[in-house]
């Protein structure tokens, strides 16, 4: 494991390859394994890319990932959306476009499944990231559709969120993205050539109450890479407020604390039942039975963990 | 609050929306409210009704509940599709269809927004649907939109799960079945008057594994009614083989289970957010100037937690 950990943080993408998957599948060694890498931890960028299939989030994903190359980062991509075109969930031209990154050694792309465990997206989301870092990424684009709970929580552990639109989504969607909205730095209102643009970066420059510097609403129409500059520069102006102002370091640091509570959850979760499995199994049976009530189980259960 | 559980068991239709906000706010003497209803509990049938916006699940929706006020039950529905027209994020249409059971007193209605706290969402759901058992319905109806790591967790909750999809959805859309499938017990594929339907039903079997009694894909139009007796038959079906046979308990027990282990886990958060607050955050710091990695630090707290 130790010998892993250094071809990681030699820049080795196979080792890293291997790394992530150790991290993911939490195979023997994967604790031992993440904390030599923590400390190389914490360098890059993060950046959160969400918004609904269709909007062009894929495109413009495909252009940021030039851009960030062409500064000479290192870029990871981690996609826990299935519609991205980096797992392969895309159209055939999206795969197309996407080659010239597959071939790059210098962007390592990893996809992640939504998986049944609990937290268990969020976990191998945090844990594959710091192996990237390791790896010297400058630069990880966190793919999500935003939609879930789950997705939510992942937008916790990045920096800068960038959520993708377009004109002309109707109401139903607008509910949608009210939890979006909370967590959204700066929003992309992509194929701005069609009609209603002005008005959607409008309603939502009013809804993210704009005037705060470090947020910003940016129309695109990715298919001509128009407005892709302009995104960029949102995206360097809102990490720029949010390493360099105490604002955005406040910022980060209670999402940080929100993190790694999520973090303290799951671990919590696990001792309970390596330690109390026989008793939780039959607590919930009793449940079954209605012969006791979850909150009183709870109670007893947290109390025995407590005591032993 | 003994009052208020009195007059939900009575079958008073604002004492249970009085009681379901007091439960969603977990508002003072929630949790002696909930502990008067849960032996009440576990006697309605519940229903998840999942599927992509767009499918035709609100107007499956809308069949379904007619059908069972149609046998005289009593009906809930907990919305917490943003789609749903129950919640009002719906076309027009929706909802003046959705008319005829607002105004009906054995109908239920009674939406849940996404939350953005740890696993509000499924706690929510959870207490919700106590207090509408108790409050009399037969069947409660729980629609979300079938993405997230959220929903998946909101069906465990469930009996019986409805997936509403259509022919002719794209691969992209199959990636996020993959989770799906292993939830469906019904698969409703509506539109089935368009192209690629009989090819969308017989991938879904062959997916599902059929021969297995308990599991069904039924072709709709909704929009004419049109296979809604056949699928009621094979929700009917579901739920007799989930009640009636050894098999279908077990999966029933495993699932509640698995249900039990989410809640406890939350219960867990919460108490050692209360006793240990000031700790947490402290560690959260800690970890931020990277001094010390999140395994240890979890490690750690957990060991306090444990001494204290």
């Amino acid at each position: 494991v130790r010998e892993l950990a250094e071809r990681v943080l030699a820049g080795d993408m196979r080792a890293a390859a291997r790394a992530c998957r150790l991290a993911d599948d939490r195979a023997p060694g994967y604790e031992e394994l993440l904390r030599e890498l923590y400390p190389h931890g914490g360098r890059a960028w993060l950046i959160g890319v969400t918004g609904t299939p269709g909007a062009g989030k894929s495109t413009l994903s495909d252009a940021l990932v030039a851009e960030f190359r062409a500064r000479a980062e290192r870029v990871a991509v981690v996609a826990i959306d299935p519609t991205s075109p980096f797992t392969g969930g895309a159209v055939l031209g999206d795969r197309i476009r996407m080659q010239r990154h597959f071939e790059d050694p210098d962007v390592f792309i990893r996809s992640l499944a939504t998986r049944g465990a609990l937290g268990g997206l969020t976990r191998s989301t945090r844990d594959v990231t710091l192996v990237l870092e390791a790896w010297g990424a400058g630069v990880v684009l966190v793919e999500t559709v935003g939609v879930g709970q789950d997705e939510l929580d992942v937008c916790r552990l990045v920096q800068t969120t960038l959520v993708v639109t377009q004109p002309g989504l109707g109401d139903d969607v607008q509910a949608v993205k009210a939890g979006i909205l909370e967590i959204a730095d700066v929003f992309a209102v992509n194929k701005a050539d069609r009609e209603g643009a002005d008005a959607a970066v409008r309603e939502l420059e009013q809804r993210m109450a704009l005037g705060a510097a470090e947020r910003a609403v940016v129309p695109t129409v990715a298919t001509r890479g128009q407005g892709v500059p302009e995104l960029v520069s949102a995206l360097d102006a809102h990490r720029v407020w949010s390493t360099g102002t105490a604002e955005g370091r406040e910022r980060h640091r209670s999402r940080a604390i929100q993190a790694f509570v999520m973090f303290l959850r799951d671990a919590l979760a696990d001792e309970v039942l390596a330690s109390l499995g026989a008793e939780v199994t039959e607590t919930a049976e009793r449940l079954e039975r209605r012969e006791i009530d979850p909150y009183t189980a709870a109670g007893e259960l947290i109390a025995r963990f407590r005591g032993t």
